[in-house]
């Protein structure tokens, strides 16, 4: 039996909140509506994959309201493997809180927490590893000990020092970034689009409504997005992600795993929250042949 | 024996964060630091007036998060009476989000929840009742069947309709109310200071940190804060009125109801949070005497 899909980063809690107006420093305003959603990018990858029918398990640290929030029974009906998380007692799990006016304007704040205390973890060596956002030296540790690492900067690419990234990227076989990561990967490290290219075998550029392209032995492969009534966007990249490594650990070719991609993708937008309209294998398979066509299995 | 004071308004969850900066539209600030305090101003009130020896009951609309979050234990161990409050099944309790940045702004976002729901809530008719901010047509019900009404609008103001606040301050025996809401009552009612003083028997007006004015027979009588390391200002409005209400209640003159009130003010401000630093009639006794000479028993 193959070991899971390890995925390294942060399970959150989202406060999701909807305003009256984003507050300026010294104002208040009401809120008109407010939820908690289970989040965090390596937890909703880890997910997707289970409710995809895959093995995962999820390499995170969480606090004492892991559990009291439901998030622990959430993730263990779903059926990720929880055995490599850390429970950090006495510590708050990491949450976004995200406001958001009439206007779609958003304003949003990100407490660490318990994926603060990362750097005192011992990093696991693991078969085949996603890291997801999250904390830089822990990631830096995993990727140097691990065999296959798939890596995605993401939002917290900012508080990377070079040194970790440098490190994680010498440790790369698979590497997913937007355009704007590109960039400041540059710009940190002095290693282009094209010397990635040449480093890493697999390199997937997502770039929102355009699609994704596909840079693998030398082709270029334009994926288009699978177009749906959006709802929101937030979670549109976690669920390219879990199938485009759910169909890549199969070894389909990466053109199939970037369309597997854009088709999970294509469920997260369909609903608020990153985890609430996960599609089953079979879900997915009926999208993907409705827009690509026959899924070689 | 006499009945216990009652007081109206919010029993309210604070969250409070330090962040980096506050976020404008479309920005992310990280989360310094993280708390959640038992607050909301009826609630603050109840407690201070519970410390003090004194007999309180709260009367409030509260959410499930009330009793999971370590409120309601918190308030029977203070010996606040909770047997009027409201339970409102599936509703989150009332919150408030604030955040401060370094230069110490805030900004902060206010979600009424389970307050929300006072308007379908049978009215009580009560022997003296302090209606703090709260929902206005409640607590005009309130004002109308119950004996002596205590009444500060507070933050709240902004969303009273006239025809409430009116039929409010025409049941309102002893009022409390900051110079901008003073100003406030008079564009939305019409009646000035003046007015306001001749037709209820006490008015108090508060001026932070110069202290407070009240307006009782013909008299204006200045009473002076209680000076001492101020940490946060917060909830020193609340510990003034519990000590004032308290005293009043029990029959002290108005200028030593005054006293104790900007007495039990001193604690609030020692602390964070508006009910971690509560004084017991002695700790009070002890500073008003330090502060005014030999409290009259």
């Amino acid at each position: 039996m193959s070991s899971p899909i390890d995925v390294v980063g942060h399970a959150a809690l989202d406060y999701l909140f909807e305003v009256e107006h984003i507050a300026s420093p010294n104002e208040s305003y009401p809120i008109t509506s407010y939820e908690v959603l289970f989040g965090g990018g390596a937890a909703n990858i880890a997910a997707a994959m289970a409710q995809l029918g895959g093995k995962s398990r999820l390499v995170a640290a969480v606090g004492d309201d892991f559990s009291t929030s439901g998030y622990e029974k959430h993730l263990n009906s779903l059926g990720v493997d929880l055995s490599l998380l850390y429970h950090i007692e006495g510590e708050e799990s990491t949450k976004a809180f995200v406001y958001t006016d009439p206007n779609h304007n958003q304003s949003s704040y990100f407490y660490w927490g318990s994926s603060s205390k990362l750097p005192d973890m011992e990093a696991p060596a693991l078969d085949f590893v996603h890291l997801a956002p999250s904390e830089a030296s822990f990631s830096a540790r995993v990727a140097q000990k691990s065999k296959f690492v798939s890596f995605d900067p993401g939002q917290d690419l900012v508080t990377y020092s070079k040194e970790h990234l440098v490190t994680i990227l010498d440790n790369t076989d698979l590497l997913f970034a937007n355009i704007h990561e590109v960039k400041r990967v540059k710009e940190m490290t002095g290693k282009s689009l094209n010397d990635l290219k040449k480093s890493i075998s697999t390199v997937v550029v997502t770039c929102d409504s355009s699609g994704s392209k596909i840079y693998s032995k030398n082709e270029k492969i334009d994926i288009p997005i699978v177009a749906v009534k959006a709802v929101d966007p937030t979670g549109a990249g976690d669920g390219y992600r879990a199938g485009f490594l759910l169909a890549f650990r199969e070894g389909f070719p990466v053109e199939v795993c970037g369309k597997i991609g854009a088709t999970v993708a294509s469920f997260e937008v369909e609903c608020v929250g990153c985890q609430t309209n996960l599609p089953s294998w079979n879900d997915m398979k009926k999208r993907y042949e409705e827009n690509f066509g026959v899924l070689p299995l």
